[in-house]
């Protein structure tokens, strides 16, 4: 036997300079590139501040600032960090900034950052739990407690310990739309294999159902998962419902597809949608869907978080009579992206139809029954140690202080809604729910029109925008074009929601001087 | 107007003490924790050679030693980073271990992390080119440059200069799963369109092919996107093609679904398959895909990234030819999960499928068509910065230095490699082409019969596993139970697979000792 120990010269893989290698790892570059790292966020978040929120940068700047092709040689990390600063940050959109108001704010913690680092390092591949026992167990422990906070039912979560494996639980994932698209899926196959489908043959009579101001992504999801476009409903709202499902029209639409053989398979409720912040009704849906036997999924993504406050909480009533729900931490719980929590009521329901069971990845464990492989809960194999961060925030800050951090955003929201509502200028849209704010110039003074209103919130939004020292989004309600404010940037202090303010009643001030101008000239 | 001006005094949210609120991003925290994370990697990276790579823990061993509820109070951060220490540490599998040799590895280097570390804390959102002009822009440069690494065509690069955009182009996804659900449910979309199908009714006659060695989370996107289990095909594979895709097989299979009536819709080819290393021919199987209008595309997740270096590039050739292109930098480009590539040859087919546009995110810069908007090429809406880090590793590093790491794990495999071939008691089971060597023992000595061979190396394994010392997955090849020894994580050098040989050798002695023993008792 050529046994290793009776030839140890044979064996090297590169000679005398096997010392000399390249080492990515290097301790002294780890510790080095890290703290000039922190520097550099250190400084970005002293002076975000004062930077324009959106950048004046033309598309392709990038491609004029740096190479274009990858260089051959290696370089100093300081000229890494020269260009980031010099040619990235000049084209950032800052969503640190204090002066963000689009969009959600996408909010972030030190304890998140911390664990989103440590998470980089160690860099685990969580797919079964023998590949990652503390990155799972640490990601059930985080969803536990965060239904806690939520005061979710229990029937949502993890079991692992002695008892063995419940039905309810949870896994982490990247975005919502993921978690619906695993959703959709298990509950397609459980529709096609109650109704006696050979294959996908039945795909074609399945229909799925949500509101029209459902976010965009689920209707692209239900595409994904293949549902035919013709049976994917988006239910009208109005203004009588500021904008939520009406569970009667509901019933209606699903009644009727039923009367037309179709097989109502999956409702969507949103518990604060994007463009307003309207609340779906979870527990009357629920009833409703319970009727066809559909799957029923809550996307609280942002306003999930508010839910860990008693106050906010009711919005949740009725979650548990449905199938599943998710959040996102990293929308409103101080959490970086990406995370999103989905919980399930039988994760049967989604392994039976998301298992993989390759040979490489067979063990022990696995094989027991008596752990969570979280590859069996989501689109991939790989995934980050999520967990990490989202632990290390409700550690860190406990929930007193995240209750503090809602509240703090919601009222600072208000706070803005009542200098709006203050100002006989501007109307607020629909009610406020939690800390976004819409609202929009109505029509005033002598011969104002709506279609006058749009055009002058359209102008407010592109100058306040231009000026680089507010950043708003707008959304479309009842055919009116209006301005989202959306308060909660994590370096957002009360002055940044005041100055914004102060900006938005000058530059109105501005802009209807001159409609003035320009009507009497 | 009850403007703000003329009233100060009511616009406050919180009182007197607003300046005593909590402060999730206050810059003390920020440095002080950050630090004490970089102290811990540091840690880590100096102990993880000492820790057992594969822990001793069992089942919901994480919940008897942390809190099984959420804390209501904050708690100084060095608590956290204390339970860090003292109860994940010891339940983790080690993957940054240099005595880690499972799966694939999940390589890493310092300028990945700090990349990832800035990305996390700049927390950008960059579904459309407005919300993250840089961070759009830097993705398709990162994605640039890596394109001309591995020497991929120039139609699939992204076009976003001056003369707009190209046909041509790529994104970052999560993971590889990601990249094959969406080219999957553009092929999909585009062979119903073809087919004249009225909304989905055509997806039961579509059907999708691969390698029986693709990895199993291939057969699941395929499900996921809709298409029928009975035409999902998984072509037989065996030692005369070295476990690779047979052309002339897969032509077979594809004729005879068109004459059965089936649309031939996908083909996906693996360069580097998980199980053993297997490369489909991707030129000779585009030529095949070709007769029948079939969507290629290509998955060389792990071995992708060793096309960087010319004498591996063959392996892509015939790839000018197929319709999209995947690879994963988060296994074997020293760059931390997550961070998967996928080029297509025309994003039209892609966005066709995944674009939306809701009014919350229309903005002039999309409607002028002269910008990529990357939601349009994912599952989701949000998606991390994760071109920075790419580009930091490419910036830092070099050409180079990255074609350097390779050939170093390259060079130590075939050193393992050529120590497993002068044993006599072990085989290499499938020509080594990458990193990664398949091995056995093999019958010798008296009546040694396969299935005994298999019973001893399934031993060897939970031997050496058990030890701490290594960690090796299996796999199954031709009905054979074969070890895998995956080189390649980021601390290791070549002290590491020398003493991982030595242990192998060692167990493997006592292990027929044992056997002999129990044979002549």
């Amino acid at each position: 036997m050529g046994s290793l120990d009776t030839n140890p010269t044979a064996f090297s893989a590169f000679g005398d300079d096997a010392s000399a290698g390249f080492q990515p790892l290097n301790p002294d570059d780890v510790r080095s590139y890290l703290h000039k790292a922190v520097d550099f966020i250190s400084d970005y978040y002293k002076s975000v501040e004062s930077l324009p929120v959106l950048p004046d940068v033309k598309p392709g700047y990038l491609r004029n600032e740096l190479s274009s092709a990858p260089p051959t040689s290696s370089a100093p990390f300081d000229v890494t960090m020269k260009e980031l600063r010099a040619s990235v940050v000049p084209g950032m959109t800052h969503w640190a900034s204090p002066n963000f108001f689009a969009f959600f704010p996408s909010t972030n913690s030190a304890a998140a950052i911390a664990g989103d680092l440590i998470a980089s390092a160690m860099n685990t591949v969580g797919f079964t739990w023998q590949a990652a026992p503390a990155a799972t167990e640490m990601e059930v422990l985080a969803l536990d407690w965060l239904a806690q906070l939520l005061r979710l039912p229990s029937s949502f979560m993890n079991r692992t310990g002695a008892a063995g494996r419940g039905t309810g639980g949870g896994v982490i994932l990247g975005t919502t739309s993921e978690a619906m698209l695993v959703t959709l899926v298990a509950a397609r196959d459980a529709a096609l294999r109650r109704s006696g489908s050979q294959g996908v043959s039945g795909l074609p009579r399945l229909a799925v159902y949500a509101a029209d101001q459902t976010h965009s992504t689920f209707f692209k999801a239900c595409r994904l998962a293949g549902f035919d476009p013709a049976n994917i409903r988006s239910i009208p709202t109005g203004p009588e419902t500021d904008y939520a499902l009406d569970p009667a029209r509901l019933l209606e639409v699903m009644q009727a597809d039923v009367d037309a053989g179709l097989v109502p398979t999956y409702v969507c409720a949103t518990v604060g949608t994007t463009s307003s912040n309207a609340v779906d009704p979870v527990g009357a849906i629920a009833d409703v869907a319970a009727v066809f036997n559909a799957w029923v999924h809550v996307d609280a993504a942002y306003a999930g978080s508010a839910c860990i406050c008693p106050e906010f909480r009711h919005h949740l009533d009725g979650v548990e009579r449905v199938d599943s729900i998710s959040m996102s931490p990293h929308k409103w719980l101080l959490t970086c992206l990406d995370c999103t929590c989905l919980w399930v009521r039988d994760t049967h329901r989604l392994t039976d139809s998301l298992e993989t069971n390759p040979e490489y990845l067979k063990n022990d464990a696995s094989e027991s029954g008596n752990v969570t492989d979280l590859k069996d809960m989501q689109v991939g194999v790989g995934r980050r140690f999520r967990g990490l961060k989202l632990w290390m925030v409700m550690r860190t800050y406990g929930a007193a202080k995240l209750q503090e951090h809602i509240r703090s955003d919601v009222a600072m929201a208000k706070m803005f809604e009542d200098s709006v509502r203050s100002d006989d200028r501007f109307e607020v849209v629909v009610p406020r729910n939690f800390a976004l704010v819409c609202f929009r110039i109505k029509p005033h003074g002598g011969g104002m029109t709506e279609e006058d209103a749009d055009e002058a919130n359209r102008e407010l939004m592109e100058c306040l925008n231009r000026t680089g020292k507010a950043y708003l989004a707008h959304t479309v309600v009842d055919d009116r074009f209006v301005l989202r404010f959306a308060v909660g940037s994590s370096l957002q202090e009360e002055r940044h929601v005041r100055s914004a303010w102060e900006l938005i009643n000058k530059t109105t001030t501005e802009i209807m001087q001159d409609k003035i101008v320009a009507a009497v000239e």
